[in-house]
């Protein structure tokens, strides 16, 4: 911290300590704990932090103005208060606090917004691009327990951006594509067409891309390609593969990296047999991506 | 607290460190020290609160469905984030902030959301009323330095609900009443009739009032009048008068109570001749409010 502040009176002190006293004292009557709990917890963390950096009435009125703006450009489409929480690594921090560190389970990382319910499923081997834009990448993988048995018949939705850097949503065609599920075979394992994932902007033409800008951060995400694994018994499991030399690894927007996620995503030439024998027409790559679910009751 | 959570591993810990680290380091960049100040303030606590209370992913669900239908409220004559500001305290801990304790000023309180440029003028002792429904008040006082020097020409804005716990603007007939400025006399004293306050909700039928619903918390205000006082270099004061016996004093849904701003409001029988010799009709009430400018640079 590099502005500094008068120093605080003892009589303003015991003002501000008893706007926070009443403010807490507000919340004793709620029945629920939890809330109670949650409410206040939250009054003192906002306090402190109004105090810390003794807070201007401008800056009130701006973070007023910023929060009424983000919600007029929220609708079904598009959801800026998840952007903020992203960017503040609010979505990534509550993600670790629900998937705590088990063994050797996959790690998870942040859903994104881009998620759809009813993708199409694809049969093992199956390309989820449906004609996206992209090079084309070959993944493969097991999906095993903690104590390492096959998880067959594992349900994988798998979800990215086309080359353009959009989601087919972000397109206004209504075009389905670069989305799929598939199952996993009897042996735990799977394996599908995608495209390699290239890096995109978050969406940054509203209040939250106005914030990446003034303070010199970029609305880049690393590259990634989105996994929701799902399997009776097991620990649901939310995360991405990132592409291990991406130069933006160290600088995602949302903060969704971790050193277990980055894979090594290998180049092929043009001339390379493709693992199922497939004509992809130019380069490809591919990339393999085990997958360890936690028990249920975790 | 009541709630208590599963002691966290040393792994767990560094994993959620890391993540604050990681925001943290994000704002280094920011070339703007106050706005990295702030940015780096809010993410400390903000990540703080996350993990004192272990929010759920459903919680987090929770809190970005109350944003979005506070945005979605929100339009140019309802603020359901200054609503939400106002029921957190944080708009008044920000007005303490503001306007440290200073000798004998005047102390401030919420400037809500009722306030309305070019309310019509009144002369000295005429009424501000307008018509709006509710018992007559005669207002009377003083305007000073805080070395007893008299303020002449101070401009004083008065504003507040009627009888039925509305300001004009939230009638819909577009009516202007129970608002006014006027101006202080030559020696600094001040007079004019408007209504006795009453107590009314703040807008409850939004997420707001749902979580002050939730947690037990009333709507109400208590009754009070607005008060905004400006004058050639000394500094701008926004504050309201309390009634003295209002059993909602103690339960300010906005948390806006000062034991300074609480005064006296005599009734008086309708055969009591008022001060102004003015006819009423009826029971009528009388308060007095000396009001104190700090120097515009303290
Ligand atoms: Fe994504
Ligand atoms: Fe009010």
């Amino acid at each position: 911290m590099t502005v500094q502040h008068q120093p605080i009176s003892d009589d303003q002190r015991a003002v501000e300590d008893d706007v926070v006293e009443r403010v807490l004292r507000s919340f004793d009557g709620c029945e629920n704990p939890r809330l109670r709990q949650v409410m206040q917890s939250l009054t003192s963390h906002l306090h402190a932090f109004l105090r810390d950096v003794r807070l201007t009435e401008e800056e009130w009125e701006q973070a007023i103005a910023f929060l009424t703006e983000a919600g007029h450009i929220t609708d079904d489409k598009r959801q800026e208060f998840v952007l903020l929480s992203d960017t503040l690594g609010a979505s990534m921090q509550t993600i670790a606090i629900n998937n705590e560190v088990r063994g050797d389970a996959t790690e998870a990382t942040v859903f994104g917004p881009f998620f759809v319910e009813g993708a199409p499923r694809i049969e093992l081997g199956g390309d989820m691009a449906f004609g996206a834009p992209g090079q084309p990448c070959w993944v493969e993988g097991t999906v095993t327990t903690t104590d390492g048995s096959p998880v067959a018949g594992a349900r994988l939705e798998v979800w990215e951006a086309d080359d353009d850097g959009l989601y087919d949503v972000q397109h206004d065609d209504g075009r389905v594509a670069a989305r799929a599920h598939l199952f996993s075979d009897d042996d735990g394992s799977f394996r599908f067409w995608g495209i390699t994932p290239t890096p995109y902007p978050i969406p940054d033409d509203g209040p939250v891309g106005r914030m990446l800008q003034a303070v010199g951060r970029s609305p880049y995400r690393a590259s990634h390609l989105h996994f929701m694994v799902t399997a009776d018994g097991l620990r649901r499991l939310v995360t991405h593969i990132f592409v291990r030399g991406d130069d933006l690894l160290d600088r995602d927007s949302v903060f969704g990296v971790k050193d277990s996620l980055v894979k090594d995503f290998v180049e092929h030439a043009a001339d390379e047999p493709t693992p199922d024998g497939r004509k992809v027409g130019g380069s490809w790559s591919s990339v393999w991506f085990d997958i360890v679910l936690a028990p249920a009751d975790a």
